[in-house]
Formats: C-alpha cells, structure tokens, sequence
C-alpha cells in the first residue's frame, strides 16, 4: 500500500492525497481512458487492468513535468476501484525510459532539485508501495531511472531483444544511484549481483538481464502486451487484500526507511547536484548525447 | 539451539520445559521408539538418527493435537543424548503434510485460537531452533503449514514426482503468511522468489521448487529415505558443537524476532482470524474441501 | 573506503595510520615495486595496478608476520595515487592461502592471541573496505581465512582445476566462522547457501564454487593474469568517486558491524581458543597436518 506519510505533489494545487479522498476535480464516474502530455493511461473495466504509456519522445525522460504527470495518473487509478492493477510500457520504439532527465539536474535553483528529487522520491514510492499489482513490459532500454521503475515493480517481462538494455548505470555518469534505488535492486538481484553492476554501472542487454533475474521474463515485440495480460491475469486471480498485505509486509521496511529519511534524501541530492565537478560532467554528459543525436 | 524464552506447552500439564530438564512422567533410559497418536518416532541409537514420521490421515494437518504431540517428541529427542540428527517423512501416501488444520481456525473461541497460534509458533521455534541436525524427506504435497516445516530444516531432500507440490499458498486461502513464514522463506529462496511466490500464493510442483531453490535435491521415491540417510550422515559427520553454534548464528536474528513479539503475533492471529470475513471464506475452503472428497 | 575507526597496526612502532598521513621510514616517490619477506608487490603506474603475490611458502598462511606484511602492503598502496586497484594472487604452486595460522593460536599467551585476532581483523577492515578496485586471482586452493580474501575482493577469478578448492570450513576443525566471515559470505553466496557451507564447513571444487556463485568466473591457469587484468581494466574505466561512494553504500553496514563489536570479537576469540577442548583438537589437527607432509 500507499505508505502513511507519503505526501501529496506540491506541484498540482489544490492537492488531493489519498488521505482526505477528496477529488475536487475529478468526474465521479470511473475513468476509461485519460492522456495527459506525455502520459496515455488506458483502463479496460472488464478486467480491472489499466495500461500507462509513456509517450514523451525522444526517450521518456523522467522530467518534472513527466513525474507529475505519472504521480497523478498514477493515483487516479489507485483510487479508483475499478482499477485492480497496471501495466507499465512505452508508446515510443527501442526506449522504455532513459530515466532522470539530465536538464532537471544542470544549472537550476536550489529550489528546482528539491522540487525535482522530491517528485523522483514520490514516483518510487507510489510504484513500490502500490496496492494495485504492477507489471513492467519492458520493450526498449532501460537505463538508471528507467530500471528503477521497472525494478518497483511486482513483476518485470521484457522484450528479448539483445539491442535493449537495462541496468543502474549511473556509477557511469560518475554519480552515485541513492539508497533506495539500491535497496530496491538488492531484494531484486540480491548483494553480490547488486553490488558488482552498481560499481561497474552495468547496462545489461536482454538476455543478461534475464540470466541475472532483473527481468524476469522473456517474450519476442509482438507477444509483450499479450504476455504482459496473461501475467496480470495470474496475479489477479488471487483476492486483493490478502496479496496487498503480503506486498506490504514484503517491502515495508525498505519504503519506510526513505520516507524516514526523505528530507536527508533531498538535502544529499541538492548538495551533491550542486558541486561545480558535478555539474561539469553532467554538462560533458548531455554535450555528448548532442552530438551522438546529430 | 532452541532459543532462550521458549515457552513450554501449556497443553501438557505438567509442563516439561527445557530449563527445568524435570521430566516426572518419562521413562529415564533413552527412548528407541515411541508412537503417539499421530506421530511414529524411531531413533537409531547406532547412527544417532531418529526419524519422525507423520501418520495423521487423511492429510496430515497441523491441528493442536498434531502440533502438540510433534513438539514433545521433538523435545524428546533434543533432550536425548544419543540423538543428534532427525528426518521428518510421511506415513500418509501422496501428502506430506496439508499445513494448518483449518477446523482450528473456524468457530471456535478466542482461547482456542490463542492456544492453537501458540502452538504453531512452538512448533516453528523448535525445528527453526533445533540443536540437531533436521531434514525434511518430503514424500508428498507440502502447502502452507506443511512447508513451513520443510523449510525450517536444514536440508530438504523431495520425492521428485512433479505432481507433488510445495509453497506458502496462504494468498490463495485469502489469508496472509505470518512474518516469521516469510523471514524463514526469505532466508531458503532469497527476496525476489518469495515475494512473488507468497504474493501469488505458488504451489511448485518438485522440478519448479527445485530450480528456485526451495527444495535442495529431487529423488525417486524408492530412494527417498537412503539418501535423507546419506545426507544426514555427512552433516553428523561434523562435530556437534561448532555446527549448532554456525546455525544458531545463521538463524537467530529470525528467531529472536517472533520471540520479541510472539504475544503480540498471537493477537494479530486473534483478531485476523476471528473478522466475520475471514470465517466466511475459511467455512467455504473448507466445504470445497468436503465436495472434493466426495 | 577504509572505515572510520580502524586502528593503526600495533605491531610496527611507529604507527602509520591514514589519519595522520605521515610515513616516517618511506620514500617520498610512489612505489614501483617493493617486497618483504611475505609478500611480493608490483605497481604498473601506466595501468594503475598493483599486484600483490603471496609468498610465504609452504601454504601462504596467515600468520602474525605474514597479516602484518599483507596490512602494510596494502595501506602503502591505498596512499599512493598512483594505484587504483589491487590484485591478490599467489606465488606459491597450488595454494592461493591456507587461511589463519594455528600455530599462532595454539599455547600462545592471551596477548598473543588478541594480538593476531585483531591483525585477522584489520585485514578484513583494510580489504573489504579498501577505496581501490580488488580482484582476487586464486591459483591454488582456498580455506577459511583464505578464502575470506577472496571473498572480501570486488570479483573472484578462480583456476577452473577442480583439484583447487575454497570455502569457509571452520566447521570441519570444530571452530565456528566470527559473525563477520559470515556476513562477507552471505553477502557473496546468499543466506541458504551460506548457512548450509558453513554448517557443513564445505570446501567447493572450483566448478562448484563457480555454481554456487562463490567464484565469479574460472579461466585455465595459464590465463589467470590476463583475465584478472582485463577484469581490473574494465572496473578502472569507471571514475573513481562514483565506484567509491558506491561500494562503501554497498558494504557500511557489516563493516559496521565489526568496528562497532571489535573488542568484544576479540575477548570472545580469546576465551574460545584459550579453552583445552579447542586447544587440544587444534593440537591434533596440526599433528595430522604434520604426518599428511611426511
């Protein structure tokens, strides 16, 4: 479940968390289908199964503008009953998420970070401790923040293409992935596993990533959405309360430990984001993605 | 070793616990076989092995009796100097053991459950916390309950027929694995494995427990025994001292936590149990049970 | 990083912490290769790579001395700029390192005997914690403190001859493994497989201990440096700080541990070794060793 003490966005007034249940907003009939900017989420009522779309070309970076918007639709469909669990995938080819998008991190207020890392803190959060069952279909690379939603997740299948790849690579960039993404990656893969790709910031292709258990699954393009039913279906099968709680007890003490140090979280990342070295080589880093785009 | 705080049985007035080391009613000379109602026990004072095998049919579930009478011969034998190593087996074809007697759980009173969740909780302290050395020969299907006790041994050893089945299934009953089932799951098949089995409530059967690790060897059923004999004689082939200390080292973080928070474990089992909800759906598992019989 | 706390050496007056940064008796230019009576070092300053061979014939024990050298070795090179990883092989045939000496443990004054313990310890501390890169090259055959090394090293390469082994078989002497040793090993090989091994105190052909996760990767003999180079070139490509910062997230928590209970793991080895019980099978496994020579 949704954590006590997550707290709401601060950046779409007037906020409605999960606590006061209140949806100014909102239409009260369920929802069956709503896009925003760069989110398509598309709910079939007769299966309780809603899939969300990353379509935020060029690579679905995890903007603030994006993280708002998967946070809200996110919480759309947790709150809405007829909504039982949500695949995750991308509406762009060979990409499922970059992950964080760099410009968030490059010569912006102090202020912008902390809102920024707030809202990374929040997507993780909402995914890891979603009540609804959640399967990642994985059809293009995956690299750092990108992994990491596929990591949250309660089940990861992943088209077997060797071209895609997926890992936490940011020991890459010459930065350091935070605790959390660290501890989610430990009870995915286990220390040793954890412990050799965070150092190397491996990206692993497919059939790697498989062999190691950081996906789970497999499947050829063409059969993802299909595979990805199949397994929502399974999951599904099961009666809701007995499989939340048993999520929960699963990764409690893991959520429990960013949300007692969140504020510590935030001032690290600002601090850290801040350094001139830092900045120098996140600016060398985007140069370089520039000049491979043209 | 049995940890410290163990509470004895309050079933068996008078209670024999381990500090005491009085045993008024039991003869002095070390036991060769002895049978209770539900339990055949034969110790081989040569090899210093006992085997305690399960004969409670149909399905050899874990009710107060059951329970009751498995922790004193365990005791039994942990009190018994010629007895350094036990191989739990059934004498019921086909199943193992079916986990928690059911019947315990539905209609009865507070007192009952609290005595009944006690005696689970015995059980589990006692084979988790074993100075001897402990091998589940799994000749039958083995959910829920009847896992548990698989996996708190040292070794499992399973009858390789893939219609033999083995997992924490509670989800499928409606119901939530304690966290003392999932600390010991934890441990035998890693993070990954165990929240998605327990979320998902799996049965394996044999081949698929053998591959995620939660058996450690598949046998034909003809050589079930000799090789729980085999394995057992490597492990006793160690001194005694310096191997209960390792385990005691591996295991005791687990055990100390069911027993910090044993009595409130018991509540948690009272007031779950006793939802209207929760009797409702156990009523109709267990007339499913009855159709299927007949 | 090399943690907060580690004590200097007491051995070799004066001491050279890291705090103080001064280095009385050494050259001021950084080393290309030195030696002592132990152990063999050779710096590459155009690959950044030390290489560190054992040789203490006849089975590289970790004796006083030799722990002693080994601290010194090592700490010379974490302050030299200009080597950023380490690898540990052996330069004698068959033997990578036989573990601790027992004759340092046996009929010695408790001075003694915390003396050692806390050179084993501060082994530990310097290697699992170590700022550079560390590879273990293991050309012969591997037990308990031996292999503790290895196991303490970012990557393991092992000789794939299966008449090489390696494992923590304190058990097999009727010693227990310090919480520690254990910690390391569950930390590489997982808790199921960690229990199991040091239970039954297993030393694992090479294949097996490549099955079992406890050795990354085998190669023939005659390739062993090679690899071992290019396995060091790969986790070189990656900045320094970024690798740093991770594996200190990766391994705080059990170096932790140690420094926090330092003391006392050494009053508990002393009032263990001290006992007859352990002295006396100490004293027959020396004897048995004694006769296996001639």
């Amino acid at each position: 479940p949704v954590p006590p003490g997550v707290l709401p966005l601060c950046r779409r007034p007037p906020a409605w968390g999960r606590g006061t249940q209140q949806l100014p907003s909102l239409p009260l009939a369920p929802c069956r289908a709503f896009s925003n900017s760069k989110i398509l989420v598309e709910l079939d009522e007769s299966s309780g199964v809603a899939t969300m779309k990353f379509k935020s070309p060029p690579v679905n970076s995890l903007s603030l503008d994006f993280l708002t918007e998967f946070c809200i639709s996110l919480e759309k469909l947790e709150n809405d009953r007829a909504c039982r669990g949500v695949i995750f995938t991308s509406a762009v080819p060979k990409i499922f998420s970059s992950g964080l998008d760099i410009t968030e991190m490059c010569g912006k207020s102090t202020e912008h970070y902390a809102e920024f890392w707030r809202a990374v803190q929040e997507m993780w959060l909402r995914v890891y401790g979603s009540n609804m069952v959640t399967v990642a279909a994985v059809n293009g690379s995956s690299p750092a923040g990108g992994c990491l939603v596929a990591l949250s997740c309660d089940y990861r299948i992943m088209v077997e293409n060797p071209k895609f790849s997926i890992g936490l690579n940011e020991a890459q960039l010459g930065i350091v992935a935070p605790f959390w993404f660290k501890d989610t990656f430990v009870n995915v893969v286990g220390h040793r596993v954890a412990e050799r790709s965070l150092q190397l910031g491996s990206l692993l292709p497919a059939p790697e990533a498989h062999k190691f258990g950081l996906v789970d699954e497999l499947v050829p393009e063409e059969k993802l959405l299909e595979k990805a039913a199949a397994v929502m279906a399974q999951w599904l099968a099961l009666p809701d309360h007995a499989r939340q709680l048993t999520k929960s007890m699963m990764r409690k003490a893991v959520l429990d430990r960013l949300i007692a140090h969140r504020e510590e979280d935030i001032q690290n990342f600002i601090s850290f984001v801040s350094k001139e070295s830092i900045q120098k080589s996140l600016r060398m880093y985007m140069e370089m993605l520039k000049r491979k785009k043209s």
